[in-house]
């Protein structure tokens, strides 16, 4: 592979509340997943994130959640389908407003903190964020954990899938992600985690934690910028990426 | 005049709560002003809303609002433009794509409570209302109170424009509404409400309040289904202009 | 038994938004669970209720919920014990703060909807909960389910509790409650409601869906508003348990 | 005056979200302004900032709000009385009991953002507040700015007052702030400022815009804390007033 995918979370400020750097991320990333004020993200900080977003080139994500504001979307819900379908239509249907009038392109969704993790087991919410998904946009890609489930499911759906690994967790010998409740599950080292991710661009293939060699197929690599550490982490991966040959590109224009 | 629009706000439920009766005042109107989240009408209601006004060929409005969900929208608020514009065109893009979803069509916005009667007279606040919508989507028209100089700001900044009149509401000799704090704004006779309906619709005259006969160029009027009375003087209003020949029918397949 | 308690869901309505039959309510029981904010209740609204209730000599009961408005906190949340103490606490105190510019009284708090639910079984959030209370006043009774392990959990920490039957819930032999996805877990014919609540009262017993007697130690029953048929049972509940000389009087001032 | 007060916001995080440097502003004033949820401050947040406050023997003050998150408190909103003296007491119930949970003292209440703003000049809000600290608890003081009719009213309405001076603000000759929307409104350098609240700590004084002096009889100075430069600020107010013999003490322990 010559080219993949840096997606990042960002627009989760509130009102007067800031989180993040992203300005900083910008000029990493490729992919900017966007909230959609159910978590984070009221209309103006959207409406800036997405005029910065379009200026630098970096296409958008819906990263819809679970109405949770003072639980940033963290905590698991029982939210019934009927909800949760409206529930991501209605996010969807205003980011893409707001990135229009920005002159930002939304290509896929992301669903974010509790929900994202629900669906990857979840298939029920799982159908729900598809369908809604394909009502809202069918054009959008869904963007989930490559060997998820949840892919598959999008695609017999209907759906585009957009497989993501992601650039500072531990992996399981199945190919999941380490509960963040075990020692070990946060990587923190930026030289480890650059090396980690340079080896799945070219070879499909990530370290897990017992020494084994995993396939993950992933065309995009997610990074974080909620800490000045992570900033840094973020920015070693592309370097190291770029250095070696492989560009940093959307998976919507990676060739 | 053959044809007149007949306008009411639905979609104000919120979760568990319910306003109004929506699917009486459906069966009665040609176009819908429906919730966009901000004071009511939360996915799933508004998405439910918008089948039932797809189902009866209904249009509909994006009612948009000030964030105020506790106050229905009906609370001034000194919105600064950034937030004000961003806020409206989220409100816009989320009902649209549930407006998709359901086979609904949404052809007009019109501003709620507070953020309505601000941009009557309020030029900064009727500005960014505007832009918003411009932004959002050009070719959506904005409904306001004939008469106001909201409108004419409108047309000059080349958004289409929707002009009406309030059935239930006396009028000033000057076209304004009478305030709400005087005795005799609002009126309650169904038939003499219809009476004067089909007096604006025929010949574009209201009688004001002090028995002068203003010009009032409404294509749509503004009717109720907040209790069991508005919705019965609703259907007066309807039953009265349909009897004398004239049609109810949305200002935007009005010939 | 001569004297038994009736509760009810009470101060649910949210800003322009209306839930239930109050005023008819407030009539016929002798303790309200006011909400507090977090599912229902603005505080305008509950000030209102607590007035009322404080007229009629109501005993007040804080109905504390998971914090989703739109949800009618009626959805299971996973809330970290931490934020579940400290919203626990926050409904606690603004209630108080509101009952006592009221002239009513709080005597005890009840658990609203899914945390009411959760708290049945999940030992981590009852435990939260019992703490909470305490530190909030620990004068405050918890009203759970008669027979539901929480109370004796809150007793041993040393908290009053106080426990409450369903008048219109079909039990299973085991006691619990039948759930509500099953055929005739809620029951609608007021006589034999009436009937029910009556033998409770006087013998402890209630019949289970099996046909099988069990014992229900309750001293406040549980009766609804939020609908007329509702009310009528309420109504016929008190009418039949004041008829055979069963007083309706708050576990509080119950000699 | 040989000691004077030290106020300053605190517990304004939200979820998630930060804001400001709590822990480094608690050891330099002796009374916090703690946020009550409506405009900022989650209920976890609260008691965490209100055991650090204990801890350090910092009294806490109800920073209550108009209900408005996303434009934090900081948007002129047209609040009816019955709303308002609601929100008031709702808040203040809620900070006492997260107070009385964490072995913190409430002494008195200071508005916040628009409502602080509002209430300088608007009489019946101005009202409404003090009407709501006496229905809350008529042992609260009521804090707001040196010179304002608020005191005087407030005083007259049965309430304690603390009157306050804002040790980065440019004054008028008739002793009002500057406004923000005017050059010169806020100080910077943080010596001068030291200066300013030496001179007003000793001798009643600060020098105007005009380089006129004017009478400030104020027992408590806000500081800031909302940015590096504004910690600064605060510690070099505290630090010049203590080297030059004013303690540093809350106006209710003050002698």
């Amino acid at each position: 592979m010559t080219a993949i995918d840096l997606n990042s979370d960002l627009g989760e400020g509130y009102g007067a509340w800031r989180m993040g750097d992203d300005a900083a991320m910008l000029d990493i990333v490729s992919s900017a997943n966007v909230a959609c004020g159910f978590h984070g993200g009221d209309p103006a900080t959207l409406l800036r994130t997405l005029r910065a977003a379009a200026e630098r080139g970096v296409v958008v994500g819906a990263h819809v959640s679970y109405p949770d504001l003072v639980g940033f979307g963290r905590r698991a819900m029982d939210v019934a389908s009927e909800d949760l379908i409206a529930d991501v239509i209605y996010q969807i249907g205003a980011l893409k407003a707001l990135a229009q009038a920005a002159g930002a392109r939304v290509a896929y969704v992301k669903p974010h903190g509790a929900l994202y993790n629900a669906i990857a087991t979840d298939a029920r919410q799982g159908r729900d964020v598809v369908q809604a998904i394909r009502m809202a946009d069918p054009d959008l890609a869904l963007m989930g954990l490559a060997g998820s489930p949840l892919l598959p499911l999008a695609r017999d759906m209907g759906l585009g899938v957009v497989a993501e690994a992601f650039a500072d967790r531990a992996y399981t010998p199945e190919g999941t992600l380490v509960s963040r409740r075990e020692a070990g599950a946060v990587l923190h080292d930026a030289d480890r985690i650059a090396d980690r991710m340079l080896r799945l661009a070219r070879h499909g293939e990530i370290e897990a934690v017992d020494g084994s060699v995993i396939r993950v197929e992933a065309v995009s690599i997610c990074v974080h910028g909620d800490s000045p550490g992570a900033v840094a982490i973020a920015r070693a991966v592309r370097a190291r990426l770029q250095g070696e040959g492989v560009s940093i590109r959307s998976f919507v224009t990676a060739g």
